[in-house]
Formats: C-alpha cells, sequence, structure tokens
C-alpha cells in the first residue's frame, strides 16, 4: 500500500494517555505523511491537545466515548463490559476497514482478546502471536512468540516462523531472513516432542530467506538468527530476562561512572559516545509488540512508555501496513509445500 | 565438617588442563588449607605440574590412568567405555568415600551421567538438578535446573526449591533465603498446571527462608529472590540469555569507548573503576555449576576456564562440603510436612 491509509489509536490507554498519543502521533506524522489518525476516546480531552499540533489536526478525526477499559480489568471483563470503550472502538474501525491498523498502549490482556474476538485470525494461523525486536551485535532481530501462547505444538511453532519471517521483511527490512527455533542446544536430538517436529517441517518449508535450525539463549542478543521462534512462556522469560539483564548493566555502568572523581570525570570526556550508545539501546526504539496472526494489524505500546516510544509503536504498524504484511502471511501459506500447516489456498499450490 | 577432606579432581578435563587444573587447585589450597587434593589422569604431565608447586604438592596425590572422556563423547559411550577414565575414577572416589566432592571441566553430559549412575540421588530426591549463582542489582543469586531436566512435574520443581535453598544457604552465606518461581506473571493463575501446583506446594513448605510467590524473567538480575526455581528448559535458556546479553552490553560498551579520541580518554580516566566492574561481573567468579541431588558433592567447571575460574569451581565443592549441603537437603525433607515430596524420614515428623 503507498498511498494513504488510517491508523485508529486508543487515546486513553497508558500511563500518560492522552497527551502522549496525542503528542506521539504528531511525532509519527512527520514520519508517514499518508497517514490519517482516528483518535478514540474522550473529546473534551483530547481536542485541546490536537489544537496544539494543527498540522497533526488537519490529518485527525476524533471519535468521542467517554468509556475506557482499565489497566486493571481482567481480559473477559473487557470483553463484557467495553464494547463502547475507547480500545475496543479503535479495534472495530480495523475490522470494519476504516483503519489499516491499531494502536494502543492499553491494556495487555484485553487488547489481545478485544482483537481475537474482532479481528479473528488469517487463514492458515491457528493462534496469534506477540512479536516485537530488540538490538543485536549484528543488528536486529524479532522474536515470537512472547507470552500469547503458554504452550504451542510443532504446527504453532511453524506459524509463528511464517508470521517472524514477514515481521523481519516488513518491519527489519530483511530481504532474506534467517530462522531459528529456540531451544537448550543445537544438536537435533535437544528439546522436546514439538520443537523437534517444527524443526523437521521448518527444513522443507518454502519460505523467502532460510532455516537455521535450533538456536541457543545466548545467539538472541548475538544475532544469530534474524527471527528467533519460541514458545510464549520461554519467549516471555528471555525476553524479560534480557530486559533485565540489560537493565543491571546499565545500574552497573552508572555506579561505576559515579566511583570515584577520575571516572566522574572519564564519563564527561565519554558522554557524547556514552549518549550514542543509550540511543541506539533506549527500549523507546524498540516498542511496539505487533500481535501477529489477526486478520487486521494491531500493536501495542508498552503502557509506560512516552511520545517518542508510542510514535516507535506506530511506525511498526505503518511499517507493515505498507508493506502488505497481512497479504504476505497468506501468500507464505500458499507457497509453502507441508501438509502439516492448514492452508486455505491449497487450490493455488 | 570442619576437619581436613579430600576433593577429587578430573585433572584431563577442561580445554587447558591439566596445566589449569593443577594452577587452580594451587589457587584453591591458599583458600581452603583443610583440603588434600586427589589427582585423577596422567601422572607423566600432571606430576611435571605439580612439582613446581611444592605445598600444592604436599597436600596432592596422583592417581594415574592414561584413559580420558573426550569432549565429543555422548554421555552412553563415555559410562560404557570410559570407566577407567579420569573422569570416572575422580567421581569413584567421591563413592567410595575417598574424596568429599568431586570437581571436572570436563565433558557436562558424560559427567552428569556418570554422576548419576555412580553416586545415585540423595533420599527425597526423584531427579538432580543443575545449579549455578550469578551476580543480580542486590548481590548474589543462585537459579536451578539450568539444563538437567527438559520437563519437569510439581515435586521435581519442590525438590528443587529445597535443593536451592540450601545452596543459597552453604555456597552464597544467606541465612533465611526467599524463593520464587519462573513464571510469565505473577499472579497466582499464569502459567502452566505444574507451575501452579508447585505454588500451592511451597507455600505450606516449612524451609528456613520463605516461598515468595512467582517472580518473571527481569526479577532474575534484580536480585528479587534468593533462589530462582524452574525447569532445565526455561532455566537453560534465561541463563543463556542473560550471558549472551551481559556480552552484548560489554561489547557495546568496548565500540563505544574506542569510538573517539575524548572516549578513549574516558575510558583511561574511569579505568580502575571499569576494572572493578569487571571483576565484579567477571564469569570466573561464577564458575561451578553444582549437580544438586546427587548423594555426593559433584561440580562442573565450565571447560573453556582458566586456573582461577576453576579455582572458584573447587571453591562451591569446598563451601558445600564444610557446610554440610547434602545433610542439609536430607534434613529439610525430614522437616517439611507436606506429603506431595517423598520424604524417607517420615518417622521424624
Amino acid at each position: 500500500m503507498t498511498g494513504q491509509f488510517a491508523i485508529a489509536l486508543d487515546a486513553m490507554g497508558g500511563d500518560r494517555a492522552p497527551e502522549m498519543v496525542v503528542k506521539g502521533a504528531n511525532i509519527a506524522r512527520q514520519r508517514f505523511p499518508q497517514v490519517h489518525f482516528l483518535f478514540f476516546g474522550d473529546e473534551q480531552r483530547v481536542k485541546p491537545l490536537l489544537d496544539k499540533y494543527r498540522a497533526l489536526a488537519k490529518v485527525s478525526t476524533i471519535h468521542h466515548t467517554d468509556q475506557m477499559v482499565k489497566g486493571e480489568d481482567k481480559p473477559s471483563t473487557a470483553l463484557r463490559t467495553g464494547r463502547s470503550s475507547s480500545m475496543r472502538l479503535a479495534i472495530d474501525a480495523v475490522q470494519s476497514g476504516d483503519a489499516a491498523g491499531v494502536v494502543s498502549a492499553g491494556n495487555t490482556g484485553a487488547l489481545m482478546a478485544m482483537a481475537k474476538v474482532v479481528l479473528k485470525t488469517l487463514p492458515g494461523i491457528t493462534r496469534p502471536a506477540i512479536a516485537s525486536f530488540f538490538p543485536t551485535l549484528k543488528g536486529e532481530s524479532v522474536m515470537l512468540d512472547l507470552g500469547a501462547n503458554v504452550q504451542c505444538d510443532a504446527d504453532n511453532l511453524v506459524q509463528f516462523a511464517v508470521m517472524g519471517n514477514v515481521f523481519a521483511r516488513t518491519v527489519l527490512g530483511v530481504v532474506s531472513p534467517t530462522m531459528g527455533l529456540l531451544n537448550v542446544g543445537s544438536e537435533d536430538m535437544k528439546g522436546h516432542e514439538a520443537l523437534r517436529e517444527a524443526s523437521a517441517l521448518l527444513r522443507d518449508f518454502k519460505l523467502p530467506g532460510s532455516f537455521h535450525g535450533f538456536v541457543e539463549g545466548d545467539d538472541i542478543a548475538k544475532g544469530t538468527v534474524d527471527v528467533v521462534v519460541t514458545d510464549g512462556f520461554t519467549g516471555n522469560i528471555a525476553l524479560k530476562s534480557i530486559e533485565g539483564t540489560a537493565k543491571l548493566y546499565a545500574e552497573f555502568m552508572r555506579a561505576t561512572f559515579k566511583s570515584s572523581f577520575l571516572s566522574k570525570l572519564g564519563y564527561l570526556l565519554a558522554r557524547p559516545a556514552l549518549n550514542a550508545l543509550r540511543l541506539r539501546t533506549d527500549p523507546r526504539r524498540y516498542n511496539g509488540a505487533i500481535f501477529m496472526g489477526l486478520n487486521g494489524i494491531a500493536v501495542k505500546s508498552h503502557g509506560g512508555t512516552d511520545a517518542l516510544g508510542f510514535s516507535n509503536a506506530i511506525g511498526v504498524a505503518a511499517d507493515m501496513i505498507m508493506h502488505r504484511a497481512l497479504a504476505r502471511i497468506t501468500e507464505d501459506f500458499g507457497n509453502t509445500n507441508t501438509a502439516a500447516v492448514s492452508r486455505p489456498q491449497a487450490a493455488e499450490l
């Protein structure tokens, strides 16, 4: 899609909403001039904010609702009682075709549940997965699932590989992504049954790029593969272990530079270089987890992020829309040659 | 145990053996003057090395064998054909009572298989687990299992908690350790069945210290609990994800300091502080994974470590021996009040 398109924003989701949402949209507007923004939320609060950004206001529409999903709402409660919430109406806009994608920094469980019910899964996909990307020694990689599915069978993992492959091509710009299955060793006999089965299936799979085989935990940061495929339990723990370690090292460095007069002086001298490093590893750059496998593009921003982080979540949605991510997933299933994955386009084979 | 005791060393295990083993024993000798060392390996290679350290030679005995387990040997092969190997004879010394523990930097799978067959598990323990410790924001924590058991039931996890608790008390010196189960969320309904069941069992368990509940991946580096309990699949991936991230940040920092003249100068000024940080996070400090739950103390050193790292693996074994780790595990099972874990000392209840 190269023309104009609309993105629906849950204006009320996130710790610093709606200010952060409007400000984030304004940053994204400069990067994506072809986007029209649909804000769902309290008009009395959103309008004065939009009026501050005249260029943004011109490409925006406000859809008023005074209901919203709370951070502590259970997914089932949100589904039952949140039909007029800002989050639900934003998702509905994707289903109706008014928007090409939705971005929310609200309650993750509620967003996932609502998006699943409203948008349904793509043909060929049994279960959607949460995907996100992060810095590595070689550049950037994507990992999925990060928590949507605690237990997965081989077919789920194969589907995640197809979806991760499309993410790498559309958001990270990798032409021919390498894919790996996260395991406790690289040898064929390692890990549990579902992993070994998925590995066998992926060896025969015709996708752009190539299947590397099993990768281990330390391969994630090494960037051994562009796409790390895993179940939601393992993926969530790996991602959070990585985030925790990154914070630990940042804290260790902070304490180190503060520990003496000379190290403080050293910090001042190295500051421009250290600031460049900070930008490179800034979590706001990697904000935007996408619910892949739905028949519609839905991106979850971190709840605590600021406007810059939120603009990057919008960027993830825009990249996927512009590069026809959903059509590519469906095409890839149509081009595969394994019978183990359900393929709606079998006639095309 | 406060008197003298012997530790059996696989003199031929590890990339830099036997030099690194002898030199490591010499470092450990200075910290643990009560230890006698039994070296198992090629006398022609070990003796000249020992002769360089007269004080060490005085407290050492060489047991000659010209066989050794190779790095690429399968555990089953090592078990079948390695009966006269340096690794096997060192383990046998623990079984016969000649040594109070064994340390090897050789083939992990072979060491685990041989140690299990020769030493057997402790009463109350169904499966041994691999435990190791690492730096956190608060100090040091232990995690287990790190790879011995790909799938675990609730009883296994409870047993790992008991063993990790003893590790924290004997090696890390924590009087009253807190324990957490690694999960994808802290709420009671999160995770799979075995985790929820183990959580319920641990709430009723009477151990020194307390059960914190579920912890997430980022709690590992935070040091939220002293003991992180998990299955071998998740634990291995979490540990390696952490190691990979630590290396990534070290590499990012290296590149940052090299990026300009000013940052190079800054590095020089901050170097003493940065060296102190390097020491604090030195992997050699955290060398020594223990096979917990065996009826004998068996420590696996990293294969690529140097003498300093190997001396720390000896230190882990020595700490556990001196603080009666095995007896404590058995005692803790005797003092528990849950029927879900097999307890050989039920009569003591």
